[in-house]
């Protein structure tokens, strides 16, 4: 048993000793590395992005190598690279490796881990909690809320963008056959979305706000309809996104915003494409006037569930939400949904395949990143296979 | 306003008004009626079936005439019929007319009616509570316990089952043009599952046990799979049942249930069916071996919702309950559903059509009962249109 | 029947029945009104408070005449008489009657009214929502959505700081002999509180951070206290307040706030008077500062209920509300809150005798107003009595 | 880390190691052990209560010794003695040591124990589940239901009923210095009433039901109280305990049930002396009329929460459940709930003091036995303390 422990120590997965380690370099631009190599897409506080070889490490106690096969690019890979930190506490200091939507192939088992053998096919939950009982987050089973977890990818753990990876094997989900790497590798921003779906208490007929149809938001308009939301409207300032997410869900109302409108505007009209009301609000772009506009659209009672990120501070319309109980939630990765995830996958209820619209090599990881941080590229998801 | 409420008043309803009503007579077997009698199908303690005829009224104050265009025959109506009662408290001591499962077109309207005209197009939700601010029942919305409620063709109150029905306005929900009358009836039985998925908070990616594939374990089996239940198992005794809900619901796992299993192995079964113990059954046969089977398949913690009406008194395996924190609740009919049964159909997520298996006039209407109450006829639903 | 919803009829409380009755006069200032007189205290569009003489009409169908005998003086009554507004949807637009915190005794019951008869001691609940079965909210029991509710003393209607006034006989609630008439009039701050609790789930054992030792302050922290808040930490800028409170509740933690604390060094110091985290805030000032203070102080998945009303536009700490998971709820009015909070009080487990500070006559009601706009005063409740 | 988790390795716990080990014996009757001696009180499957001497243990790797000064006997310890087993799955097989109401006082810390060190004053939380993420009602937080939990007097392992005991450290609560041993111990069977409290969703105001006076029935009164129910009605056959609730609970009302009263005459009497229909139940009896007469005080919509154990099956109004949506829940001891129940304690919301009854020395623990076997001694709770 305390294998399974034992493998989350956060010490296991110090930064350090992949930097510090004498295998680690930084590869040339234009160089081919080895089939064989470890290697990793890693960023710097000096935004660059870049190919690195490290060492392939041996499991550990609870611990599994895997070779990662398929990994998606998150927006805030993205963000680390180009901004070097997301709000107050992530902070990008020192080189880095991306990546933590990811599905892989197990290689090896470290000892006392008895579920997983080679060939095992499995997703990869990117964040590791203490599970210890004297936390009170990981005890009452919320554990996003671990002040010790180690999410791979969020500074300074390296992610999982790289060829082979340790992960405990408690936090390793296995694919069925039927699931590919892709979409094990898209269990990662299902898991955000379906978590905000939980919390949000999305029923059977509700009403639906979808604020942004980029992976995210499209993540959430698979999900919401899956949970029975009708209607949804999907807002966007893209039509070509529109488009994508009406051909991904025939039935949803897509909505082009405008820049000029006010948010009461756009409220009004989302209520007149909705043709009442909205319950809820899943919104997904962090920016203050789409939740403005959320805002405005909903009913006495409604709630806009906030899954995106945004400035540090924003107003809100204070005495609007007074006068009419509008609640306002928000999301922060996840706890326990990468099982559901897969069972929705693999029950054909929530098909993620038609998101990946970019896939490179593993050598191609910094030519990916490019497509992914370049909108006129219309990628959804960019997607690294190796 | 009052008109709204006027109209709600259970003695406008008073079914001695149409049995002492000079024009009120029944049917011969062999006769036939004229297209312009406002006939009905009633029931009397003496357990007969006949077609009666009743006066055509005027609507009053708040009140809509509806051409009744289609109702499904429920089995409550049979029960009534065949039994003369369900439980203690609902007992048919007179000539009664059925039928609450009912759809159809708007002829004319009282005074202070305003939102509707002739011609539209109506369900008609079948029970009408009193909506008084001083029933604690209705204040809170909770309408389906208010006390004093009208529930059309619960004795003594005479059903839908007729030509010409008159309803409070407030109690019409709109059909879309693209819902057809026989969906419009069958609003009834999905409200009852809705009401029950509801309740039983239901959620995407909840594994979830079906009991029984009747009329309401269908149309509750669409409902969940239209929820995002994930795996879902349908239990039954027939493998023609489950046989037509795999068609339903191709995603469905069925198990045919075997007399002599124990509950124990039963449970057992469903478990392995589904790959995983549920969470959630909805059972809908009210019958205690099916019960007990569906309590043996639960996780600790999961549910199981009683949506089926049985036997008066019935044991349950309390220890087991106990030791694995297994709630037991039940669904009493449904408040607030038909607006989102409405949404749903019409969004195509839950589509009924399948479920009307046979069709008969209202002329036909005895005939039709015996069709309902003959398992070998293989009927789901048996409607009457009109 | 009719009676009741006849008497929630919009029509029946127009303002201007009253204002251009032949009997309606502003008396002048230093009159002596009669005692038989129904006089009221009235504001206008140009900020005065006066004592108006009114008619004092016999009760219609489903109506009661109430003599009112003791009303308490709510913010908003001072603030409706000093800004003449509260947001963009209330606002005073001529002469205006206060009052809405209400006990009294009945005088005269109108038609179809069973169920009071003279003598009787009632709670009045001020606000009366239509009750139809066609409006939404009404249907699901969340009345103070009602887009129809009359609420005495929210403009134009006139309120319940009079001698005699006629109420629909379904909102009166009876009072048993051991709650005064001074508590019966507390029941409706004691609603908002009450309704505040339930819909932020407090739930025994919770620690709660009440914001602001104010009347609804106090009577929040009465109510969190009854329901088992553990610890509470209780905010506010003056110490005299804080002393109020502790004398009130004396388990509770006092923090005096300074007011060049910065929100997080407030945060820090209410988590320190707690010694923990809170789980819920019970904001009840509407001041930016204050919310974000209560916000720095919860735990990851904390709630910040706010009560208060404020500016109409405020800042949020954005990134922090959504990397902690923390929820931001609003209460407009209650819906059914008091038959619980007379039985509260009745049952001794809310004591809110202490908060009435002030008491004037009727006759006084000017002067009554003054006291309650004027901080120096140091009132909580000041109470006009008849 | 690993020493929070190795420490709840159940093999740790192997009841072989205390029974195999040279200095395990079984005292004679009349034999006066050393103060010094580990001396417990165990049954066996011959439902013989005596007291043994056990090694006192050096703690390992995450353990912590206690000197457990105060235990009290529950109405599972009795059973296991005089029936030898609970349910189907919790037999006594061999030598079993009892007890399971601990705390005490921290002696010596093992390797990796940072927390606590010698004089810390600690309640023992009996209950150690495996912790382990694999484990799925471990890692979303419903840890009762771990199905490797060691709990710690259900055979086979021993209890806590002795002189030193080893525990995990994560699995103490600090006791602070104004609570008690003795209120310490008595935190086990409140965090049992405490979970049943908030599993039931008991609010503020809800009218309440308390089926038995007895020790679980009365800590269920205190902590409905807390909680702010009103009213609450508690039932029992015997006077003598109802007025013992009576005292505690001054506002309680009591109410004697006549062994011949049916249930429905029962649930009508007690609808009376709460002046109306209840919400909730906390049964406490586990006796199938006493749940059949809560079932029928119940409003629509009411729930009957048990917490009670008894027979493995038994008969249920079911159509009176079905059509007055009554919930059945049950509770299986606890999770998170012992923070929660010293704080309530320790900020005097909760005493609990009343309750101890009788109190013995650790020597006289099978005299204990005897009394709290003995339903003429009238004890509530029986404690031993050393």
């Amino acid at each position: 048993m305390a294998a399974e422990v034992a493998s989350a120590n956060p010490e296991i997965y110090n930064p350090r000793k992949v930097l510090d380690h004498p295998e680690f370099r930084i590869l040339k631009a234009d160089e081919k590395p080895s089939k064989d190599a470890n290697i990793a897409a890693f960023y710097n506080p000096q935004h660059d992005i870049h190919l690195v070889e490290k060492p392939r490490l041996k499991p550990g106690l609870g611990q599994v190598l895997v070779h990662v096969r398929a990994t998606g690019i998150c927006g805030s890979d993205v963000h680390f690279w180009q901004h070097g930190r997301i709000g107050d506490s992530m902070i990008v200091t020192d080189e880095c490796g991306s990546g933590h939507e990811s599905a892989g192939e197990v290689i090896e088992v470290g000892e006392g881990v008895t579920q997983w053998k080679a060939g095992d096919r499995v997703a990869i939950e990117a964040g590791v909690p203490c599970s210890k009982p004297s936390c009170g987050f990981c005890r009452i089973g919320r554990y996003n809320a671990c002040p010790d977890i180690v999410f791979f990818s969020t500074p300074p753990y390296h992610g999982t963008l790289t060829r082979w990876h340790l992960h405990p094997a408690a936090w390793l989900h296995r694919l069925p056959d039927t699931v590919s790497y892709e979409e094990g590798s898209l269990c990662e921003p299902l898991s955000v979305a379906l978590a905000g779906i939980e919390r949000a208490e999305l029923r059977l007929g509700d009403p639906v706000l979808i604020c942004g149809a980029g992976p995210i938001g499209l993540v959430s308009l698979l999900s919401a309809r899956a949970a029975g939301a009708e209607p949804i409207v999907i807002t966007d300032l893209f039509q070509s996104r529109l488009d994508f997410a009406k051909k991904l869900v025939p039935g949803v109302k897509p909505l082009l915003i405008e820049r000029e409108w006010s948010p009461k505007e756009v409220g009004a009209k989302i209520k007149e494409t909705a043709g009442m009301p909205l319950k809820l609000a899943l919104e997904c772009t962090g920016v203050q006037s789409s939740i403005h506009s959320a805002i405005y659209s909903m009913q006495f009672g409604g709630k806009v569930f906030i899954i995106g990120v945004g400035k540090n501070e924003q107003l809100f319309p204070f005495m609007h939400l007074s006068a009419n109980e509008i609640d306002v939630k928000f999301q922060f990765r996840y706890a326990d949904q990468y099982p559901k995830a897969i069972r929705l996958i693999a029950g054909g209820l929530i098909n993620l395949k038609p998101l990946v619209t970019h896939r490179f090599k593993l050598e191609e990881a910094v030519q990916a990143f490019h497509v992914a941080a370049d909108p006129s590229q219309g990628a959804i998801k960019v997607q690294i296979l190796d």
